[in-house]
């Protein structure tokens, strides 16, 4: 075995309860890595084009990645991913947590779940054993009581839970995957898949070891990294104030999303921000699997009586459910997140839900009557929360909002569908296309819709281009640009993004680019080079792509929607929307970069360059 | 200054006979890093598309590396483009030597020469200052007889000289480039346009320092080399026998071009091998600045008074005007190998041009009579020496044959058409494509031809893929493939040789590519990458294939020819002939590949992604 990680992969059937082991091949683990590509392979191997997300045909696919469990800062990250309920496409989600790294010690690197069970079930993995245990007494139970349940069941409380919540089993199209109670792959509705085959949950114990091919190297690369980030050199602010920091540092730039993405600033920035959660419900700082950074926030209050059991909001929250749902009560968003962490709801697709009603209410595509008697104008705090209640049980219009804010708007009509921000049917995370105009363009042609896992190309990247030069980009360029040379950022960015999707380590810790490639190669023993890194991202992208395409989505389903051409007309970013045609002919322009044709359909030559020749069309 | 070598351009214009020096950014270097890159961008800024390679509108370019000049094994070699007399396209060629490391010691990394001189003239540059000097009393010398008289000229011994022979003087279209009298840079004419613009030679003494970013690291890689070659672990093999080892190793598996490429085996091969010259004629074995491999011969014979001064046969050469032409003399060989030496003729456009005639005659093509009475058979020595001769002074047929076989073809008529060997007018070297297949490809789609120093994609990189792990690509393939797959590493070699021609080393120094890369770093200063480095080869080979196009080179120019299409009757690779189907879905795949059209045309987003948008069509 010439890798240093190579594994084995868990097949559960939950049709009919059994379960295999198989062992992929040296070359099988360097082309596909872990994660998205990972994921990507089963799904066209596997799922059939006209699989329905929520029935048996679909599979989950649970996917570590070449770093997951490693010394390495960031490395406490997992991956899940299937059909999308939510895209009706690629499905892929990160988050962090212990859990993933429990099942590679377990023994196992990626667990692919097929079939539907008929009762709920949980799956309980401990050191290469594998069972599928009866879950009747855990359906329609909150998170916490869940993970506690378990534990009591098997007698250790130091088994990890991983579990979609009564948002699953109600298969709410955004439903997420919750890992340790506080760490969530939120994204594309993976809870509901779960929820679908009445997964509730799977529990992890492993004592194993997760190797590595060059041990003295890595232990020196994460002593190093957990010295800059103690020391304040890298990573520095994000234990202070974690996420919520860019609360403030957005809004100064007009970029923090207000009132479903139609404002840039929020009067109520400043209630809302990390330094005031920091100052008032804050009780912990909390963390990863094996990371110094620390970027969670635990928080208790009494208003709301927030309980800390489920942590605190991100950033992304505090935009979803503040600011962008006008709200400037930081207790009543802590309490939105926990209600949220606690039934399993991914808070940006559920905010932005939430938005989106708001703004049908404002604007009387909706009356009150039609929200279940809830007067929810933008700042309605306690609207806000109990429409993530109607929306967890699925009740009265809480079954509308549940399907998300792009079949809901179509359910209720042509005035409602502008009002739906979202690409490919997911939300958009709390990021402004009109500041930087790339990431437009990086959400339009993400394989999961809308995301800030994927194809992000944030101001960072041409802020400071420092990082770009091992790419050979020496020229920095400015946040509204969308030049040729911005997507060549992007393409290069991104599919360094993609791979690290595949190795499944966190984007919070700075590694630097040319640090990612040593610890690669001490972690997998490759001889590799940030070519190959590239290409395996590029690969996973252009994987996801090939599914989608399977699943009929084209070309035409890469839209970032007209709300983002319209230029604010205050602030400081006053007039500065990209052009529709810029962002048209930008998108275009990278799928050349990516070889694919002017409909973005990927070309034989360039499978073949990555090779994947087996994915021809 | 960010980059360790940033220097200086010398522009010569010898219509008007003044010299400018221009300083390009950093930039610039990072992106045209040298060689065949400078060419290529001097080639497309600066000359117009019906420019006449012999006229004053074409301009020739000596360009150094990033490498050259440093402590490194074969840093020691030079780089010389122009629009080229043979291929009417993209002209440029390699060679060793000490010259062009002299050039960069006196201050210049470029020399673009422009316009044309009305009298024989000659460069002198020392440390920095430049004067063109009357060369009358050189014009019709040899080329031993010039570097004596312009050291006795300027009074100093260590002046290092560069010239083009009475080949360039006579417009041979395959004139070369002789450096230090025993390194040439033979390909593609370029001692023709030396001699189009009356530019005998160029001298050079620099007493500077070469500067390095990093010269404790590049020290320590230098040692390493020395060392490893010292020891007999890299390039193995290469002091004892040199390149003419080759002969015998090919003709064994049956690829050693013989009888202009008729035939791939030799019965006459042991008689002129490496191994019987060193048991022979060999005197003394050479080197180029600062490298330990000694790949270079130096011989001595008397029964045709073969003159050391010029050194001794290469692999090509013996190839050329050895086997190709069916001659089992080794003396004689060396002697041709002397007289294309003294007066700067490729060997291998020469000895590939003799055997065409050869061909031509023994099928009634050309009559003796029309060979100025030669009874030109293949295996006839004096008729070899006696066409060499006729060719550098444009005598008699040799007026004809110094036009190149393809020219040559076209004025003999349709029969001699298929009997010229070449690709875009150039002659193939000594290798042959239907031992190793993808070889066909390479040839056909070189932008300068023919070329062993462009795109070649030898067996050694099937037969040993470890060194392409770095890219990603784990499976060896065999000689005989042709798939995509292949394609595949045609695309990342070429791209690596490609940069290593812009960085100007030598191919024979065993670097690997993750030393490559290292090597590059300490020289330039610049945090890079396998991936940066490839597409800086890409770069080039784009920007050559796109001044190619300006002079109205198309995709029906990649063309192998019929002749390789038709398998061997006998011999170890009977009936293993590249499919003529085959080698034209390849060349198609590695045109996508490289992010070109169907017709070979570049395509703006891969430009964009290269940073040369200015080269949008």
């Amino acid at each position: 075995m010439s890798y240093g990680y190579v594994g084995k992969v868990l097949r559960v059937n939950l049709s009919d309860h059994t379960t295999t082991v198989e062992e992929p091949s040296d070359d099988w683990y360097r082309k596909y890595m872990g994660g998205t590509a990972v994921i990507a392979y089963y799904l066209l191997k596997e799922v059939p084009a006209d699989a329905d997300p929520l029935g048996p045909d679909n599979k989950i696919i649970f996917a570590t990645g070449a770093m997951t469990g490693t010394p390495l800062a960031g490395s406490g990250r997992n991956c899940v991913g299937a059909k999308s309920p939510l895209t009706g496409g690629f499905g892929d989600t990160q988050g962090g947590g212990w859990w993933m790294v429990e099942l590679k010690k377990a023994g196992f690197d990626h667990i692919v779940v097929e079939g539907q069970s008929d009762e709920p079930v949980y799956l309980w993995i401990s050191d290469g054993e594998v069972e599928i245990r009866d879950a009747r007494h855990l359906w329609g139970k909150d998170t916490g009581d869940v993970e506690d349940l378990i534990r009591e069941d098997l007698g250790d409380d130091r088994v990890r839970v991983t579990q979609c919540g009564i948002a699953g089993e109600n298969l709410i199209r955004y439903a997420c995957v919750v890992n340790d109670l506080t760490h969530f792959p939120g994204r594309t509705g993976m809870g509901a898949v779960m929820g679908s085959k009445k997964l509730r949950a799977i529990a992890v114990r492993g004592t194993g070891e997760v190797p590595v091919a060059d041990k003295d190297e890595v232990a020196k690369y994460a002593r190093m990294m957990n010295k800059a980030v103690a020391d304040g050199e890298r990573s520095a602010g994000m234990k202070e104030t974690g996420t919520p920091a860019t609360v403030m540092s957005l809004n100064v730039r007009g970029g923090l999303p207000t009132r479903n993405f139609q404002e840039g600033q929020f009067e109520g920035a400043d209630a809302i921000s990390g330094q005031t959660m920091r100052d008032t419900l804050l009780v912990e700082r909390d963390n990863c699997f094996a990371c110094p950074v620390y970027c969670k926030r635990v928080v208790k209050g009494d208003k709301y009586d927030v309980d800390p059991l489920y942590g605190g909001p991100e950033y992304e929250t505090l935009g979803s459910l503040g600011s962008n749902c006008g709200i400037d009560d930081l207790e009543a968003v802590c309490k939105g997140n926990e209600l949220c962490n606690r039934w399993g709801l991914d808070t940006i697709s559920c905010g932005m839900t939430i938005s989106f009603a708001m703004e049908c209410y404002e604007r009387g595509v909706l009356t009150a009557d039609e929200l279940d008697g809830l007067e929810a104008n933008f700042g309605n705090a306690e609207a806000m929360l109990k429409l993530i209640e109607k929306i967890a049980h699925r009740e009265g219009v809480g079954d509308l909002l549940a399907e998300g804010s792009a079949r809901a708007a179509e359910k209720i009509g042509p005035e409602a569908e502008p009002l739906s921000v979202n690409v490919k049917g997911q939300e958009l995370p709390m990021h402004e296309p009109r500041l930087k105009h790339a990431l437009g363009v990086g959400y339009a042609i993400s394989p999961t819709g809308a995301d800030h896992c994927h194809n992000i190309h944030d101001t960072a990247y041409t802020a400071n281009a420092d990082d770009l030069n091992i790419f050979g980009i020496t020229e920095p360029l400015p946040a509204d640009d969308l030049s040729s040379a911005k997507v060549r950022m992007l393409y290069n960015v991104s599919n360094f993004k993609h791979m690290q999707n595949c190795a499944v380590m966190c984007y919070f810790v700075s590694w630097s680019t040319r640090e990612f490639l040593e610890i690669t190669r001490a972690v997998t023993g490759w001889d590799t080079s940030v070519h190959e890194l590239l290409k395996i991202g590029e690969r996973a992208a252009t994987m996801a792509r090939l599914f989608n395409m399977r699943c009929g989505l084209n070309d035409r389903d890469d839209a970032l929607g007209k709300r983002f051409s319209t230029p604010f007309t205050s602030g400081p970013i006053e007039g500065t929307a990209p052009d529709a045609k810029d962002l048209d002919s930008a998108r275009i322009t990278y799928y050349h970069m990516m070889g694919w044709d002017d409909l973005g359909r990927p070309t034989a030559s360039r499978l073949a360059e990555l090779g994947v020749e087996w994915l021809s069309i």
